[in-house]
């Protein structure tokens, strides 16, 4: 297939709240080919994308994306996987680069999926999709009483497995920390599995993750989540000797398959959380799940958006079966939970792969008109990006 | 000063040709206060930048660098250190931060030094500044034919050490390769620096490193400049090991402090090589020469555009004595060449920091506006930046 025909649609809330809350907003991408329509979603700033997609050239490794993508043939997963190479190659010195790739792979493996007939995560060389125990993802409650009946509130909508991060924790007292914690496992009951996300809060401070550890043991938490910065890998390491059988998590911000290994060996991390919209997609993300199988780290998605990056976060480590939870988005917003004509629903306590050709999502045209954001790019008199129609 | 007024503007040369000279355009940042104008340049894509400075919020941790940055209040240099602490908390799920706020920050350290009336790189703590050895930086020729001359030609115009990098090396075969370094030697004589750069042609590919390892050593080459891509810190790592004298030299890519130390903790590499323009600005690119010192390991600026970028990118280790050779553009366009008033010249073969208040280099506003390229966002209706007047 001659990729020719891609689009990008920046959708929005009409309000965006300054909240950690990640499916705001949106960047689809829609290819088409052979009669084919491949989509796939960007977790990153839709406009700084938008931008990269078209961006006029620097010099020989500071092209746009399209630069490298239109014109190209994908007719096999390795024409793809050479594709995000020559992409990031050609685009070594544009930072935005792997996010914006991401959503266009993405689709790729969508459209190619369905273009072979087989599911994405076939493609990616597995046999066989093990269902995952999926972990409902929400920030902490403004007050430890509204943490303590949102994770009662999880347990009673069948998750076992629920993740508080973000919001206050971590930037009040170490008191008010273990309060929110004891909060949280309490309406969880004892054999719930808490885990912990810090969001990063405390940069590459070592000692302030440390006086919030024995909160976390006190309340079973199985992992700790981004303490650090996700580069600070020599913080993850240090803060890992004090841990004495809490895990570290990290990786949501990798923007490379090297970025994950870095933190895999050298942040000695337990579980390393991919975003496939952010790390260039599918391949990068396959890719680190191999790596952290042979390392005996276990791989997790990281999602928090629409059903559509839930199932392409779920393809690269389909096949993992001792890689057993996955992150499940629980309150998006209207865009988020709308945006998809199919969901991955939580069938007893599991989630699975789609089966249907390609990813098995397709978003609603309605809605997506409904949250179109108009944007236009214009450079030396020139038009380079104006939002295309549906 | 309370920060208000931060214009960006986007100068390219009339054509970019697809080759490695990353002074075709250039983000020219200007910010005014207290009737005191400061300048700064990111080293990026005009366009990803300018998207990046005025995005709309995606939620909490995805937010552009205008949002940080506009009425704040900047007296002190640890107003500026904090300031991008926030910067980079608040655009954490943007890739391109780091990119963006790097030429914002410069332009502010150049601005607060002529409030204080003192070099920035007194501002950066250092007492005084040391002249550095500039190395001559250029493309490899097109042949070892072109490549002898080119060596020679820098040797007559003063310098002792030449880095050659990028092009045809690394693409082709070992022989080829050993013929390009033999001409380089060979043109600069045998007491001439030679320096290599491979601009991360191999990926992570260490084989095909080694092989060019006894050519390097042959021709004996100072250091080999990014053999990989900057985050395959394992492959630094394995590769130095086959070195036996060879240092590695990495960095240039890094766009944290975190990224930078990683290539020094487990990449160990000998000379880390910091672009001011990329990695943040002046206040990273310190607290990275700091830890270059301490692990013993040499700091070294990365630049390939204007004597503004020039003079920010030496402030940082201005004062760390050891350090002695600088990168030094000598084949800028002519876009790079003239948009300066001052230049940094090469005096009995040194070249010096300013010591006029900031960074002491202004740019010509008629070059300004002779490459200046109209641009204009526009999102839901509103205009977000369209190219300002001078």
């Amino acid at each position: 297939m001659r990729i020719d025909d891609v689009q990008l649609y920046y959708l929005a809330m009409p309000e965006i709240k300054d909240i950690g809350d990640g499916s705001q907003d949106a960047l689809l991408v829609r290819v088409r080919a052979d009669n084919l329509t491949g989509w796939g979603e960007c977790e990153a700033s839709p406009l700084v994308c938008l931008a990269n997609w078209i961006c006029p050239m620097s010099h020989s490794a500071c092209k746009s994306v399209s630069h490298t993508v239109l014109g190209r043939r994908i007719d096999t997963p390795n024409d793809l996987v050479q594709l995000g190479d020559e992409v990031r190659a050609q685009g070594l010195d544009i930072a935005q680069t792997a996010h914006t790739w991401s959503g266009i792979e993405i689709a790729l493996w969508d459209l190619l999926g369905k273009k072979l007939h087989e599911p994405t995560y076939r493609l990616l060389g597995y046999e066989r999709a093990f269902p995952k125990t999926p972990y409902a993802s929400q920030l902490f409650g403004q007050t430890p009483t509204e943490t303590f009946a949102k994770a009662q509130q999880a347990r009673r909508a069948g998750y076992r497995a629920v993740k508080f991060g973000w919001s206050v924790f971590g930037r009040g007292t170490v008191a008010a920390d273990r309060d929110q914690l004891c909060a949280a496992r309490e309406g969880l009951g004892a054999d719930g599995i808490l885990l912990v996300d810090a969001g990063t809060v405390w940069g590459e401070n070592v000692a302030a993750a440390i006086e919030r550890l024995p909160a976390l043991r006190e309340c079973s938490a199985h992992w700790l989540e981004e303490p650090f910065v996700g580069e600070a890998s020599f913080a993850y390491a240090e803060l890992s000797e004090h841990c004495h059988g809490l895990e570290l998590a990290g990786g949501e911000g990798a923007t490379s398959y090297h970025a994950a290994r870095n933190l895999i060996d050298n942040g000695k991390i337990g579980f390393v959380q991919i975003d496939a919209g952010r790390i260039g997609g599918l391949a990068p993300a396959k890719r680190v799940a191999d790596y952290a199988s042979q390392r005996g780290v276990t791989y997790v998605n990281h999602t928090f958006t629409t059903h559509l990056a839930l199932s392409a976060s779920l393809a690269p480590y389909a096949g993992v079966e001792a890689a057993e939870i996955c992150e499940y988005p629980v309150e998006p917003t209207d865009l988020a939970r709308t945006l998809t004509r199919e969901t991955l629903a939580v069938v007893d306590g599991q989630v699975s792969c789609p089966e249907q050709p390609g990813l098995g999502i397709e978003p609603d045209l309605d809605v997506v008109r409904r949250y179109l954001v108009d944007t236009e790019i214009r450079v030396g008199g020139k038009t380079l990006y104006r939002t295309p129609d549906l």
